[in-house]
């Protein structure tokens, strides 16, 4: 196998640890409509229930396009309906505003001390649904330093259709095959594998709570396989 | 005038000092060819001549979109067709190495320092023609440290036509008024600021060697004017 000649990156629990991000920046907005009560890293799992299920199905409802912070907020609303919570004493501003939760997740410990390493050797990008204003955000947030943003909004899809996948290829100017897709659940990698590239597992034990990923996609012999971005850098030489 | 919120650059020019680097690049092939009596910095010349010739009339034409990775060889072998010099005996592998010469090209000495202070406090983004790749591979060349790559690739269109720079306004989710373009070039910022984008000029007294620059456009009052990003972001109070 020819080693790759750049990196692309799951960001939402590959990366960046969403749940637990989610979960703090939540805390206020909960005490703010009067459910406390309601735990913060249930909430979480809520809100980000609703992306695995609107992404695997995006591109069949034939809707245009949009950004995932469109989306993000979308989820949200129903997320809220379906707790029976009326968010109209924090507004359209407050529910915006909350939001932007997505932009300010934190790194996993390991992540930007793996990244510097990788990226003495490899170009990084993101290959996330998320959308560049978010991507930059983040990366501001946490230090993450990209080499480019590309991923769903440049190639206007959704993964896991392959379309994502390719398009960040394209923009690199490489072939699918020289290409590895760095990312913590099964179905992005088989999704990756199916366009040719190369797949690097990393196993982030803590993206649910340590609860199992509902990620169920049978496991693949993946080309790498690491528990921390400084392990891949060890396997890959960096 | 309220402070911008993020700034976006052109590149070539600005940025970094394409004819010196586009010259260095040159010389090599040039003396493959035997025609190591050609100035290699007005072979740099003419080659870009054709750059500033092909984007002003781009959209004219009707043609597609194409990276200008594609535009800049179709350049080459235009100057070369001019000069009247043979390539075969460089051939094709030897052409599109040459072309990857506005891949390498070198910051101007206060430039990185700039962008480092700049950076501080403002996201920093490409809104150049060039293609992501080229970006990249130039970012990673020069140390520059961009929050994103936007500019052509992404709104599949080039400056000076408008929808090059409310593309990349779009990709950062603000208006226009609160983005601010950063050139060397008057065209360049006069098509920003009819989209309604801040402005800040930075002279470059020797992106032509000390001759004067071709861009003929009436200089206007800009926001912001300085002689080096350094001194660009003492003025931006960074």
């Amino acid at each position: 196998m020819p080693e790759p000649k750049a990196l692309i990156f799951d960001v939402f629990g590959t990366v960046v640890d969403w749940r637990a991000s989610v979960a703090r920046e939540s805390v206020p907005w909960l005490q703010k409509l009067g459910r406390s009560d309601l735990d913060p890293h249930a909430f979480a799992d809520g809100w980000r229930s609703r992306y695995i299920k609107i992404m695997t199905d995006f591109h069949k409802t034939g809707r245009e396009f949009v950004v995932l912070d469109v989306l993000h907020r979308e989820m949200l609303d129903d997320w809220l309906g379906e707790l029976n919570i009326d968010p109209s004493s924090i507004g359209e501003e407050g529910l915006n505003e909350w939001n932007m939760a997505w932009h300010r997740l934190d790194p996993w410990p390991d992540t930007v001390e793996g990244m510097h390493r990788l990226r003495k050797k490899f170009p990084l990008a993101t290959c996330s649904n998320g959308n560049i204003r978010l991507m930059l955000d983040m990366a501001r947030h946490g230090g993450l330093p990209w080499d480019a943003i590309l991923g769903a909004e440049i190639s206007k899809s959704y993964k896991p259709s392959p379309e994502t996948y390719l398009g960040t290829v394209r923009a690199l100017m490489l072939e699918p095959g020289e290409v590895c897709l760095v990312a913590a659940h099964h179905g992005d990698l088989a999704a990756a594998r199916k366009c040719g590239l190369q797949t690097a597992y990393v196993y982030r034990a803590m993206e649910f709570g340590g609860a199992p990923s509902p990620d169920t996609t049978t496991p693949q012999d993946w080309e790498y396989r690491a528990t921390s971005f400084t392990e891949l850098a060890d396997r890959m030489g960096c």
